[in-house]
C-alpha cells in the first residue's frame, strides 16, 4: 500500500541509529508480528495515513526506543515530537487527527459499544497466548478457555463485521488476535486444534474468510509459515524478527 | 452531594426486585467498595451529572445484573434503555455525551496522554491486588511491586495532579486504587507498610492530601475502617457489602 513506508523493513537494535523524522511526518515504531502494533498497522491503512514504519527490537532494546516509550512496548507512534503509544489510545489519536476517516463512529453509544466489543472479545488473546505455552498439565484448561472466548466470539457477531456492514473498530483490534489463532494449529501442532475453528464456529469462519478480503487486512496479515517460523524462533529466546523479509 | 439518588442504598440480592428506570434518567449499578465503580462515581461527581445509583451484590449476581452486563463486573449504567460498561468505556460516554463538562480534553495529544498516563498507573491497582493477598512466599516481591509502581507514581507527577494545575481524567481513573493502598496497612498489618507511603513519596503524598479536598473525592471516599471491615469480610467469602450504611 503506498501509505507505507518501511513495513519490513529490517529491525532496528540497540547500536543501530535511528533515523531522523522530518517534520509533519508520522512514524510508526513497530515490532512485525506483535499482534498489538498489528493494530495500528491495520488502523493506519484503513484509514489510508501516510507512515513510516520502524521495526524495533523488542529483546534488546534501543536505548532511543525506551526514551521514547518507557513501558518497551509497541505500538508507538511519534509526530512532531508527540509520542503517544497503547494500541487503543494510538487507534483514537489517528482518529481524532484525521477526523474524515474515523473508523470508530461519532454517535457517543455506538462508540461506546465498539469498545465494549473489544473488552468482551479480549478473552482470545488471552486464550491465544495461554496456550502458545500450554504444558501437558494445563492444556486442557487452556483449550476450554479458547473454545469459551471463541463461543463468545461467535455469539457477539451479528452482522457481517462486529462493526455492523462494514468492519469497524472492535475488528481491527480483535483481528491481529484471531488471524493467530487461526494459525496455532501449526505453531502448537501437539494440541490437535486443527478442527477447532472449521466446525464449531461457521459464522466466525465465514468473518475470518471475510476480513481477510478486506484492503487494511491484506496489507497487515502476515503468511501463517511466518508466524510458524517467528514463534519457533521466540521460544528460544532470540527472536528473528526479520522472517519474510526479501533483499531489496 | 445533591446529584447522587441512592448511592448509600442497600445492596440489592438476587431476590430483589430491580426498580424501573424513568426515561431521561441515568442509573449506575455501583458496589460500594469497588475501585473501578468508584471511578465512574467520581466522574459523576465531577461532572455534577444527576445519577441514581443501585448497589449489586457482586458474589450472589441478581440475573437482572447478568442480562445487563454478561461480566458481571462494575460499573454498568443504564440510560433510555442503552447499557453502558467498562470503567474507562463509562468515564469517556459520560463525557461524549455531556460535552460541556468534560473531563477529557478536547486535543487530540492532551487527550492521548491522559489515557497513557491511566496505563502507566495502572501498576498500582496490579501491586494493591498482589499484597492484599499475599503470602509469606510472596509478599518481599509484592511490596517490592508496590515500590516501583509508586516510584513511577511519584516521577509522573510533574504539576498538582496528573490532570495538570486542576484534576482531571487520569486523576479519576487512579485516584481508588491510591486511596486503597493509603488504607493497605490497616487491611494488612501483617506486612508493616506503615511508613511506605510516608517517607518516600513526598509529592504523592501531598497529592494524596490535595484529592482528598476535592469535592468529587469528598463525595466517592470511604473511611478507612470502612475499607478494613469490608475486606475483612471479603476474605470469609461472604462480603458484607452494606458497611457503614446507617438506618434511614
Amino acid at each position: 500500500m503506498a501509505n507505507f513506508h518501511g513495513l519490513n523493513s529490517i529491525t532496528l537494535n540497540p547500536d543501530d541509529e535511528l533515523p531522523p523524522l522530518a517534520s509533519g511526518k508520522i512514524r510508526l515504531y513497530n515490532m512485525r508480528f506483535c499482534p498489538y502494533a498489528e493494530r495500528a498497522v491495520l488502523y493506519f491503512a484503513k484509514k489510508n495515513v501516510s507512515v513510516e514504519v520502524i521495526n524495533v527490537n523488542l529483546v534488546d532494546k534501543p536505548k532511543w526506543y525506551l526514551e521514547r516509550n518507557p513501558l518497551g512496548k509497541v505500538p508507538t507512534i511519534e509526530h512532531d515530537g508527540k509520542i503517544i503509544y497503547e494500541s487503543a489510545v494510538v487507534a483514537e489519536y489517528l482518529d481524532d487527527i484525521f477526523p474524515d476517516s474515523s473508523v470508530l463512529p461519532k454517535d457517543p453509544y455506538l462508540r461506546a459499544h465498539q469498545k465494549i466489543l473489544v473488552e468482551r472479545l479480549s478473552a482470545i488473546s488471552g486464550a491465544f497466548y495461554g496456550l502458545l505455552r500450554a504444558t501437558a498439565d494445563n492444556q486442557e484448561a487452556g483449550i476450554a478457555n479458547l473454545k469459551k472466548a471463541l463461543d463468545t466470539a461467535e455469539s457477539l457477531l451479528t452482522d457481517n463485521f462486529y462493526g455492523g456492514k462494514s468492519s469497524g473498530y472492535a475488528d481491527m483490534l480483535v483481528w491481529p488476535h484471531l488471524e493467530r489463532v487461526e494459525v496455532l494449529p501449526l505453531i502448537r501442532p501437539d494440541l490437535h486444534l486443527d478442527k477447532l475453528l472449521g466446525t464449531d464456529y461457521p459464522k466466525l469462519t465465514a468473518y475470518i474468510a471475510r476480513m481477510k478480503e478486506l484492503p487494511e487486512v491484506k496489507v497487515a496479515i502476515r503468511p501463517a509459515e511466518h508466524h510458524v517460523q517467528f514463534f519457533d524462533s521466540y521460544k528460544t529466546g532470540k527472536p528473528d524478527y526479520n522472517i519474510g523479509i526479501t533483499a531489496a
